[in-house]
């Protein structure tokens, strides 16, 4: 008999209808004599309407009070599905984060999980019933609800899971697993049935958004399987779990690429220790998020420096750009906010030279122009014009073979 | 300096504009240097929309889990209040009944209140915080959320008010005091500025719904002075507590009536002990409830033994006692469903013989017939054919002088 824990999101729990589906799905599981621990969301638009009602309140909700009025999405949901379970004659509790005892630090709308106890949660497993946790939320040493940031239903799961030492924790969304790329792009990208949480972690911050990397980065720390797999479908999904060392490893996993992205450059700057720090401080100091950095050896004393960032921040970043190149001295700041990144991401990378070469020279013979480079241990990432985001993404596909599953 | 618990129900806290009136109300009471804990209900609406989603997934939902469902129709009025507080410059907490330690039984949809631990509440209300909490809603000892039932908010606010030893509970509503009778029926109905709790049960039990008997009853048994006052206009409302010994006491405080009476007779019944319980006994079994309860002195060895019901039952009432009858070997059973019921309640009948012979002459005078009478020792209720009520209930209402204040 086995533990799993199961996590089905708003969209899986948007209506009646659905509950109803995912109850159906649970009991199932439960026939079959595994225990399951199953963590929801709230339904899909829930969270935003009450988002709504605070800032009608308060131009900024005050953090505690959001948390004990978002935290109701949850536990609307956990009822009704134990009361659709129930109903399928599958006997069932809730539990609200603070019942399950999810223990998390003080920080109300972004709360990080310090402890969980879960010995009621077990007296209910041994009787034979499914346990139906509110996810997202959980309770600090004040008995004040606090909820864990957007998409922390995903950590609610894997952090039960670990607590309760669960055999796998499932991931229920709306679609059927991670897939060498997206789709919608590539029409021949193909599901994976497995995948290193290293691997998954550079795809989920690259832009493949199945799943939280804070979720992914529990699940890798404390060793917890992890799956993906869809709500609607029958399958097997993705597994996420450690590089097994018999597995026969895949060159590259997957190709990722992210269209929101701006980069700018500061030209002929001096080339003299903390520029770096002189540029991006205001850049940080502003809130706005830096992705890629890149520097140029200097040529002259001088040298060009690049980052990119979210193309909503690019007018802002731009502006802050021109007071610091005139008091650094430098020659002139341009941008470009029609530009792509794509990422090649594969843990194979790191026992196989020449992926980059290979990656660069499919691209040129395209005629694509890469616009900067940057790399790390598992993955390979270009910035590109956007116009050639789909033709890039084919390409490579193409060219390291990810339309074919990997010979045994 | 004083503390003040108010109380504001689903149509005081019902839009955005609602709750933001309410919380100009509390910081004013604030500002007066008084220190204040707001109970809220769920605003208007709210709980039949989660009772829908219920119904939806469970034919009977179970009580545990539409606890769970219920309870978070308060938690969101308490976080916009106390945004709305915030917002003010007025510093406030939110506790949902678990978190304000409101311990109840186990009776889950109908919980009582055992015991309210106010220790976190009073540390609030020392650092200058207006406290909010959910009302209608508790915790049992295992932890699991409880509900006191439609209106238990106001049974909520009376608690908290006898647990803090609060100067005053104050119930705003939307009318604004308690009133000698219903002003649709006469217009020149008066505000009481005072009625003695049990008074107000009488009034509440026949039919004047501004307060719930379980929150007066509580009032009374801990001797919290209870004040029914309007949210959306200033007044004095209606202070509801103890006779007092110096007091001017009105004769008669007020006329309640209820229209949605019927009545059923078992003429010719033998008269022989255990005939009630024969009668009522299926009645009872058929969930069916019992107001009035008459059995005039038997004549012949047989007796006719009559009763009032509510109007819906009053077919499925007829049925039950049409086998009844048989059985009995009664004569027949007759009833009508056009009647209704007028009462006059005041704790001035204690000491003043006569009230019920002056009421019998003023309806006689106007030609209206009664048709049942019942009597307790601080009310008279008759039972009219249902087209007399307007003209019995200004008749009394004049013949009693109620339309002037007592002489003080």
């Amino acid at each position: 008999m086995a533990l799993y824990v199961h996590k089905y999101g708003g969209t899986s729990v948007g209506t009646v209808d659905r509950i109803r589906h995912v109850a159906n799905k649970i009991t199932q599981a439960r026939r079959q004599g595994n225990d399951i621990v199953v963590v929801v969301s709230a339904m899909s638009g829930e969270t935003d309407r009450l988002l709504g009602l605070a800032r009608e309140m308060q131009e900024h909700p005050n953090p505690r009070e959001l948390d004990v009025l978002l935290s109701t999405g949850e536990q609307v949901t956990i009822a009704l599905l134990c009361m659709a379970l129930e109903s399928d004659g599958c006997p069932a509790s809730s539990y609200t984060g603070a019942q399950a005892k999810i223990l998390t630090d003080a920080s109300h709308t972004k709360a990080r999980i310090i402890d969980i106890d879960t010995s009621r949660l077990r007296k209910d497993l041994d009787q034979g019933k499914v346990v139906v946790v509110a996810g997202f939320q959980g309770v600090n040493e004040e008995g004040d609800i606090t909820t864990l940031g957007r998409g922390g239903s995903d950590t609610t799961a894997v952090a039960l899971a670990a607590a309760l030492k669960a055999d796998e924790c499932r991931i229920y969304t709306d679609v059927d697993g991670v897939y060498t790329t997206d789709p919608r792009v590539e029409p021949r990208a193909r599901r994976l049935d497995r995948i290193t949480f290293e691997e998954m972690l550079e795809m989920a911050s690259l832009g493949s958004k199945v799943l939280q990397i804070r979720a992914v980065e529990f699940a890798g720390k404390y060793n917890v399987p992890l799956r993906v797999l869809s709500t609607f479908d029958d399958g097997p999904g993705t597994l996420i779990t450690y590089e097994e060392e018999e597995m026969e490893q895949a060159l590259i996993s997957g190709i990722a690429f992210n269209r929101d992205e701006a980069k700018l450059t500061v030209e002929g700057v001096p080339d003299q220790p903390g520029i770096a720090a002189a540029i991006l401080g205001p850049i940080a100091d502003a809130n706005i998020e830096v992705d890629m950095i890149v520097q140029n050896v200097a040529e002259n004393d001088t040298t060009d420096f690049t980052f990119t960032v979210h193309r909503n921040d690019y007018a802002k970043a731009l502006d802050i750009l021109q007071g610091v190149c005139q008091k650094l001295g430098a020659k002139k700041v341009t941008g470009d906010d029609q530009i792509v990144k794509v990422s090649m991401v594969g843990v194979g990378m790191r026992s196989h030279a020449g992926i980059a070469s290979r990656m660069f020279r499919a691209l040129a013979d395209e005629g694509i122009n890469i616009r900067m480079i940057s790399t790390s241990e598992i993955k390979v990432s270009v910035v590109l014009d956007e116009k050639y985001l789909e033709l890039a993404v084919r390409t490579l596909h193409e060219t390291f073979g990810l339309d074919q599953a990997p010979a045994a």
